[in-house]
């Protein structure tokens, strides 16, 4: 057995490191963009996307610590997600992380152009990478289309489409997963397949279903968490409408459909002949987190 | 001497088509996505940045029309920045070529997702080139360091900043002019370069001339343009305090400088030693654009 909390900080820790390096070398002028994208990228946050990516790269014996072009990238996209998510004129959220959102403090205007700096970085990153290598290109494209119109940014869509309907279904509920959040999990254990050789179908099944744990388990916390345990506005999905798995499933059968995806992502990993171990710990403590 | 009017349609023409068979066959889900994304694409415009692509490879002896996606890429990022710009939280613009903009037709929020669609399919594009080789991916780069945040955003960033501030200074002027405008004019023409091996640094300072030429005829037709010609809400950077060149040089200065920017393009020409006469005509154009 692993100790699980020390092996994802050690992850963990790498990753903030280097981010903390590259921000303080960031000097995009003027001073209010690097400001405005250092802030959202260093507020903190489970790095979950990047330590999926290391991990994965470690589990399969690749020199992890190499690789934190693309981890950054990751954890880039995903600030901008966020950054532009909490507008206003989107989910209009005054909190993230137990802090006050990038517009709070950057004002909208330089908030959309924080997003947009962070998407366009993480591609000027993704392009260095990829001048390594042809494996190192279509691990690339791999987080290109995971993050873009048929990916992440169709599942942002959807989530207004749907928000605003009074549709309740499974499928459009499945939609959202996959897109919006599923993707973005899954591409980090798809990359680390990719730049590796190793179990490409595998990883991508165990990314898509962890993707969806990800999220089931987030709609139920937003249901029974606590602002001190969760760093942002609670109850929220459900007083806006949301679609969410309680929504569609009430809350006991979330719980069931939340169990059942951590079984699949447990059985999907037996197919991978590596020590997928700290993988294996993740899964439980995605399931049972409080955060 | 060469008919320009003709010359440029043949390049615009080209690449309407092949735009417009890219958003036929763009389906991304939900419908409202590719809508947002088809609509801003398709309302038409002067295409420069596309039709500098095209015409630069042309006089470098390059079949132009097998590059059509770092030609549809870069109008995109164009588009995105546009899409942004004109939101309530930026320009507060309603109006774009003489129609409603993408926020007042799809909402605040769809169109500040099919801007990040925009930047992310153009990146998706950028990619697929970069994999016929290597010319492609430092032409990729190219274009991702001009969109990025040390490129076109931090123009936009400055932009802004410039905006609330009582200062009017040359220096400023000239940051907003190289970075929000001159970049993604300049980065055609270089791209072009690198993917020929044709005269890389004189074209790169060719399109640095002709960014700021745009930009100040631009400044000065907001100052005595009509909407008619122009199809977009004018005198609104006067109004809203926006750092113009008027505001700095006064106009007639501002006219002399446009002819200034004009003779350093021609002149830098003249060191390029292949049939350039399109590109003197276009210094012209732009000159004496009145929209």
């Amino acid at each position: 057995m692993i100790d699980f909390r020390v092996k994802y900080a050690e992850y963990a820790d790498a990753f903030e490191a280097a981010l903390k390096e590259y921000c303080d070398k960031m000097n995009f002028q003027p001073s209010v963009l690097t400001d405005s994208m250092r802030y959202s990228l260093l507020l903190g946050g489970k790095r979950i996307r990047p330590v999926l990516f290391l991990s994965a790269l470690d589990a399969f014996g690749a020199e992890w610590k190499q690789e934190m072009g693309f981890a950054i990238a990751l954890e880039m996209i995903h600030t901008y997600s966020l950054i532009h998510d909490d507008l206003p004129a989107m989910d209009n959220d005054d909190f993230r992380r137990g802090k006050p959102s990038n517009h709070k403090v950057f004002g909208e205007a330089n908030a959309i152009l924080a997003g947009d700096a962070l998407l366009n970085t993480a591609f000027s990153l993704m392009f260095e990478a990829a001048a390594k290598g042809v494996e190192y290109l279509y691990a690339a494209r791999c987080l290109c289309d995971a993050a873009g119109a048929g990916g992440m940014i169709a599942g942002q869509s959807a989530d207004i489409l749907y928000t605003a309907s009074e549709e309740v279904s499974k499928d459009e509920l499945e939609f959202i997963y996959e897109h919006k959040t599923g993707n973005l999990i899954a591409a980090p254990v798809t990359m680390a397949a990719i730049l590796t050789g190793e179990y490409y179908f595998e990883m991508k099944q165990f990314g898509h279903d962890l993707g969806f744990l990800f999220q089931l388990t987030d709609d139920i916390l937003d249901e029974t968490g606590t602002f001190g345990e969760v760093g942002k506005t609670l109850g929220k999905d459900k007083a806006s409408g949301k679609l969410t798995c309680v929504k569609v499933y009430g809350l006991q059968a979330s719980e069931l459909q939340a169990d059942l995806y951590a079984e699949k992502c447990h059985r999907i990993l037996e197919a991978v002949n590596k020590n997928v171990d700290f993988f294996h710990a993740l899964i439980d403590f995605v399931r049972n987190r409080k955060k």
